[in-house]
C-alpha cells in the first residue's frame, strides 16, 4: 500500500545524474522515493559485481540529507573506509555499472574518479585524522568550507580514531564527525563504548516524544512560552540526569541520536552541527541493511561484504561445488587445533565473518575473542596471553596486519612469544584494489626479528604448517591466499621446520623454479604435462629461507624464482641477495608482483597483467 | 626542619633489600623515609648514566604502596613503557648501579632480570592490552591473582590503550588499572581527555576534605551514624551531579583521584580496587620529578630523560664544546624551511623536546601540532594536511615510526602525498636497548611504495636533502642518527634526486665501498690517511638506489657495502640483490646490524661487537 503512493511521485533518472545540486529541488517525499531507488540500484549493481552491501543500504537517506546541507564540491566528505559510498557515487554523477571491475567505479572514494572525493580509504578509522588535517590547513588558509567525516560505530572505537577524537577535543579546528551507529560494526557491536552508543539510542524513543510535544505546543503562543518554560527546566534536569557521553567527556560537542532513515530529521541535526563553534558529533542510528529484507534481518554480518547473489532468494550466483575458500579450509583446521591444544586461544579483530571462523566461536566461546577493529590491540593482548600460559592464534587479513607492525616486533616478536597467526588474503586480492593488497606482508614481515612466514601450497601443507606452528618457533605465520582449492581429505605429511620441500626433480639439473602457494602447484601441472625438464622447490618458508636447498642449487645454470603471492621486496629479493653471496655465476629471472600499489580488476586479470599465471611462466621455462 | 625530624626514623638499606616483603613491616613514617631514600637514589643513578629521571621520581610512594597491597611475586604488574620502573627495581632487590650500561639494569622491565617483571616495554601504551591478556589467562586457568597495569595520562589516551579499554569495557575479565597521572605526559598535556583528567583532579580538595571529616565523625558512634547519613546522601547527589569519566563511559569502575603521595590513601584505594568485581581505574595524581627541585618546577619536559649531571646545579655533565646532535642540527634546518616555505607544517608525536624542537613550536604556533603519544594519528594527519594544501613536517624517532606503519603505507604513500618525515635516532641507540633500535625502518620502509629514504652523512647533506624534500618525490624521509656532529656552517650543495655521491675515486679500480651515513665519513678520513686505494660511493640515497652508480661499478673486483646505521635487511640486501640480477662476479662483503633486538651498551660497544666501527672497516680493508 505504502509502495503505492510512493510511486506516485516524481521519480528521478538516476543514470542522469550529474552532480547532486538537483536534491535542493525535490519535496521529501521525492527524496524518499530516490532514497528507494538509489537503495534497489545498490541491491542490483552488489547482486552482480559484489560489494559491500549492508552498510551502504544504511546510509542512503544520510547520504541524501548530507548532501542536502552540505556542498561537497567545496565542502569536504570523508567517508571513513568507504563502506558506505554507493549512495554518494550516484548522487555525484557516478555509475555502479562495472562496480569494482577493472573499467569501473571503485568500491571506495577515489579522487581521480570525481572532484567530489577529497581523500581514500580502504582501512578504518582514517577519516577523522584526515578531516583534522583538512580542518587545520582550511583554517590557515582562512577557508571557510566545512569538513565532515562520516565513520561507522565500529570504526570509531579504533585506537587510530580515538587519537583524533582525542585531540579535536582541544583544537580550534572544528570538523563535523556523522556518527553512522547501526549497532552492528562489521558483525556485532564490540567493547564498552559500543554498549554506551546502545544505552543512548535506547532513550532515542524520547526524542521522537518530544518532535511530536514541541511541534503540539508551537501551535499557539501561549502554548510556545509553556513549551520554553519547560524545555528550560528540562534542560536543567536533563544535565543533571543524562550521563555525559565520551564524546562530551573528551571535549566534542554531541548531537543526537537522530533517526537515520528521516531526511528531514537529519537536515535539522546537520544545519544545526554547521552552526555549532566546536567540533561535534552527529549521532544518527541507522539500520545496516535497509531496504533488502535479508540484510535488515542478518545479525551475522553475512550481507555486509558479498559475492554476486541471485536478489529474490539470497543465494550466492557462483558456487564451486567439491572447492572451498582457503579461509574456510583453514577454519576447519583452527577447529582441529581448537580440540587438539587446550590452551589455544583464537582472535580475531573483526574478520572471523570473512575469515569463515563463526563456527569456533560458537564451539568455543571461552577461547575466543572478537576484539573490533582493534589489531594492534589484538597482537599486544595475544602476547600478555602467551606470557599467562595460552597459545594465541591470530586471525587477521594479510593488509589489516599492517596496523600492527609495532605490536608484532614490539610485544610478539622481541619476547618471543608463542603464537600462530593466520594471514588471511595474502596476495593479490581482486576487486578491492590498491588499499587491500596482501602483497606486502613477507617484505615487512622480513624486517622483524624472529618470525616465521611460511605459505602453504596444499592443504595437506596447511595442516602440517599449523601444527608445526605450535612447536615452539616464536610467532609464526601462515598466508593463506583469497582464492579456492579443491576439497579433499587431509593427509598428514611432515614439514620440517625451515626446510623447502622438493616436488619435482630434474636429470639434467640445468633449470630450477623455486615457488611458492597453490599457483606453483598449478605451474607443476603445467610443468609435468609439457615434459620440460626442471627441478621444482616449494618453498614453504618464507623467513626464514632453507639455504641448504639454495646452495644446492648453486651448480643451476639457470634458477627461477617464481612468487604470486609477494612484491619482489619479499622472498624474490632475500633469495637473489644469498645467490649473489654465494657468487652465484648463472641466469636468475624472478618472477614477482612489482612493488607498487595495484589497482583493483579480477585476480586473473591482475596476474595476466604482471605475467605470473603459471602458463606464462610455463612459457618462460620453455624459452 | 622536616627532613631533621624523618632523619630519626628507621632507614632501609637499599642495598640489602632482596624483595618487596620487608615493606609490610615498615610503619607509615617509615615509608615515607623509605620513599624519600629511593628518590635520592634514583637522583643518584641517574646523575650517573642518565635514564629518566622525572617520572621515576613521581611513582615512588605510588609503588611503595602497590607493593604493600598487592604480592607482584604472584600478582601481575605491567609498567606502561617502563618510564616509572627504577623504584620497583629497587624494591625487587635490583641495583641501579651500572643503570642502563652494558652490564646494569635494564632502563624498562625486563623479564631476564627478577621474576618479579612479567612482560616487557619500550614503547607506550601497550599495558592494558598485555593485562587483558593476562586476566583472560588468569580465568581460563582458574587462577586468583590480580593484575595490574600503571600507565600515565599520556599514554593512556594512546590508539591501542584506547582499544583496550573498551575492550576491557565489556570484558568480564578483570584487570587493575592504576592511572598515573602527572599532568604532565612528556612535556605537556594534549587532547580533550587529558583536560578532562585536569578537571577532575581540581576536584581532589573534596576528597582530602571528606577524610577529615570521615576520620572527626567517626570518634563517637553518634558520628558514625550521623556520617553514614550524610554519606548516603552525599552518594545519591554525587550520581546526579559528578560528571562521568570516560572510563565509566567505557564500562569500567573509577576509583579517585587519589593523592599519588600519601601512602596511606594509595593503600585504602588499591584495596578497594582489590575489591572491585569490574575492570576498575584507580586515578591517582602525582608529582612529576618529585624530591629534586629542578625536576618539578620543570614544564618543559627537559627532566623527563637524561644524560649525566652534576646534582647541585642540574647541569649536563658531558658538554661537548663546538659539537651538536644530530636532533639539534636539524631543528635549526627545520627552523630555516618553516620561514623558506608558508605552507610547511610541523608534527611531532610527543617527542618535540627530545628532537630538539621547541624553538620552532615557539616561533610558529599556527604552524606547528604535538599530537601527543600518537604516532598514526599524526601521519594520517598529515596526509590530510597535505591534501589541503600543506607540506607537512614530520619528526618521529625511527623506533616509534613502527607503530605507523600502516598510515606510512595506506595514507601517506598510497596517495602519494608529500611530506618530510624527520627519522631521528636512525640506526643503534645504546643505552635504551632493544625497544628503541632504529636500525629497522629502511627494511621496513622498503616494503612500501612510493617513498624515499635518505640518509645525510653531512650537515650539508642534510641541508640539501631537506630542501629536496620539498620538490614533490612524495613521502620523504631523511634518517638522523643518535650522535653529535662538528657544529660548522652550512655549505650550499646540490643532491640530485636519487644520486649516488662518489667522494673518492680510485685509479685502480678494483675496490669500491658504498656506504652510508656520518660513520662512513669517519672511514673516509681513516682511508685517506691510510692511504688504502678504493672508491668510495656515499648512499644517501637509500630507496631509491642510484642502479646506474652500482652498474659503474660492475667491473670492480671486491665491492663492500658498509651500512652501520640499519640491519643487513635494509641497503645490503637490495644492493647485493641487484648485484645479482646483474650477474656481478667480484666478491661482496657487507658490513650492517645483524637483524636481531639488539641489548643495551653504549653505542660505541654495540658497533664494535658486530664489527663496525670505521677502524675495523678499514682493517678489512687492508686484508
Amino acid at each position: 500500500m505504502k509502495k503505492e503512493s510512493v510511486n506516485k511521485v516524481k521519480s528521478v533518472n538516476l543514470n542522469e545524474i550529474k552532480d547532486p545540486k538537483f536534491l535542493m529541488d525535490l519535496s521529501h517525499k521525492e527524496l524518499d522515493k530516490l532514497a528507494d531507488d538509489i537503495r534497489d540500484e545498490i541491491i542490483r549493481a552488489t547482486s552482480i559485481y559484489g560489494g559491500h552491501l549492508s552498510s551502504n543500504l544504511g546510509v542512503v537517506d544520510l547520504t541524501i540529507a548530507l548532501n542536502r546541507i552540505f556542498d561537497f564540491s567545496t565542502d569536504k566528505l570523508i567517508l571513513d573506509v568507504g563502506h558506505q559510498c554507493y549512495a554518494y557515487k550516484i548522487l555525484t554523477g557516478r555509475s555502479l555499472e562495472g562496480l569494482r571491475t577493472k573499467n569501473g567505479v571503485s568500491g571506495f572514494q577515489k579522487c581521480e574518479e570525481s572532484p567530489y572525493d577529497c581523500f581514500e580509504a580502504g582501512h578504518s578509522s582514517t577519516s577523522i585524522s584526515a578531516a583534522t588535517g583538512f580542518a587545520i590547513a582550511r583554517d590557515l588558509n582562512g577557508d571557510k568550507y566545512d569538513v565532515v567525516a562520516m565513520i561507522g560505530d565500529g570504526s570509531i572505537v579504533s585506537g587510530l580514531s580515538m587519537e583524533a577524537l582525542n585531540n579535536l577535543g582541544t583544537s580550534s579546528h572544528k570538523v563535523i564527525i556523522v556518527l553512522n551507529d547501526n549497532g552492528m560494526s562489521i558483525s556485532k557491536p564490540i567493547g564498552g563504548v559500543s554498549k554506551m552508543f546502545a544505552r543512548i539510542s535506547t532513550a532515542g524513543g524520547y526524542n521522537r516524544m518530544k518532535v511530536h510535544f514541541r511541534a503540539f505546543m508551537s501551535k499557539t503562543r501561549f502554548g510556545r512560552r509553556i513549551y520554553n518554560f519547560l524545555r528550560g527546566i528540562k534542560n536543567f534536569i536533563r544535565r543533571l540526569l543524562v550521563p555525559q557521553t565520551i564524546f562530551n567527556n573528551m571535549g566534542l560537542a554531541y548531537i543526537g541520536p537522530v533517526d537515520g532513515h528521516n531526511i528531514r530529521g537529519l537536515e535539522r541535526a546537520f544545519k544545526r552541527a554547521k552552526n555549532t563553534n566546536k567540533s561535534v558529533v552527529v549521532h544518527v542510528s541507522t539500520m545496516k541493511g535497509k531496504g533488502y529484507s535479508p540484510a535488515e534481518e542478518d545479525e551475522s554480518g553475512y550481507w555486509h561484504g558479498v559475492t554476486p547473489f541471485e536478489i529474490e532468494s539470497g543465494d550466492p550466483k557462483n558456487t564451486h561445488e567439491g572447492y572451498n575458500s582457503w579461509s574456510h579450509i583453514f577454519s576447519d583446521i583452527t577447529m582441529e587445533m581448537m580440540e587438539k591444544h587446550n590452551n589455544a586461544y583464537l582472535i580475531s579483530p573483526a574478520t572471523l565473518k570473512g575469515a569463515g571462523l563463526d563456527q569456533v566461536f560458537t564451539k568455543y566461546p571461552e577461547r575466543t575473542l572478537d576484539v573490533g577493529i582493534a589489531e594492534e590491540h589484538a597482537f599486544t593482548l595475544a602476547s600478555g596471553l602467551c606470557k599467562g600460559g595460552y597459545h594465541p592464534i591470530i586471525s587477521i587479513y594479510s593488509t589489516f596486519m599492517q596496523r600492527a607492525y609495532d605490536e608484532i616486533s614490539h610485544d610478539l616478536s622481541r619476547m618471543d612469544s608463542q603464537a600462530t597467526i593466520l594471514v588471511d588474503r595474502a596476495g593479490l586480492v581482486g576487486a578491492d584494489g590498491e588499499t587491500h593488497q596482501g602483497i606486502y606482508d613477507v617484505a615487512f614481515l622480513k624486517s622483524i626479528p624472529n618470525v616465521t612466514v611460511t605459505m602453504p601450497s596444499s592443504i595437506d601443507e596447511a595442516h602440517a604448517l599449523y601444527n608445526e606452528s605450535f612447536n615452539n618457533h616464536g610467532p609464526f605465520f601462515i598466508r593463506l591466499p583469497r582464492s579456492i582449492v579443491k576439497n579433499e581429505p587431509i593427509n598428514k605429511i611432515d614439514v620440517s621446520y625451515g626446510k623447502w620441500i622438493t616436488i619435482k626433480d630434474s636429470s639434467k639439473k640445468e633449470t630450477a623454479v623455486i615457488g611458492v602457494g597453490p599457483l606453483f602447484r598449478e605451474l607443476e601441472k603445467l610443468v609435468n604435462e609439457s615434459g620440460v625438464d626442471c627441478t621444482l622447490i616449494n618453498a614453504i618458508y618464507l623467513i626464514p629461507m632453507d639455504l641448504e636447498c639454495i646452495d644446492s642449487l648453486l651448480n643451476y645454470k639457470r634458477i627461477f624464482i617464481y612468487d604470486a603471492y609477494s612484491t619482489s621486496k619479499g622472498l624474490i629479493e632475500s633469495i637473489m641477495a644469498y645467490l649473489s653471496q654465494k657468487h652465484f655465476n648463472g641466469l636468475i629471472k624472478a618472477f614477482g608482483v612489482p612493488n607498487k600499489f595495484i589497482k583493483q580488476a579480477s585476480i586473473n586479470e591482475q596476474l595476466e597483467e604482471f605475467g605470473l599465471l603459471p602458463s606464462q611462466i610455463l612459457d618462460e621455462l620453455k624459452k
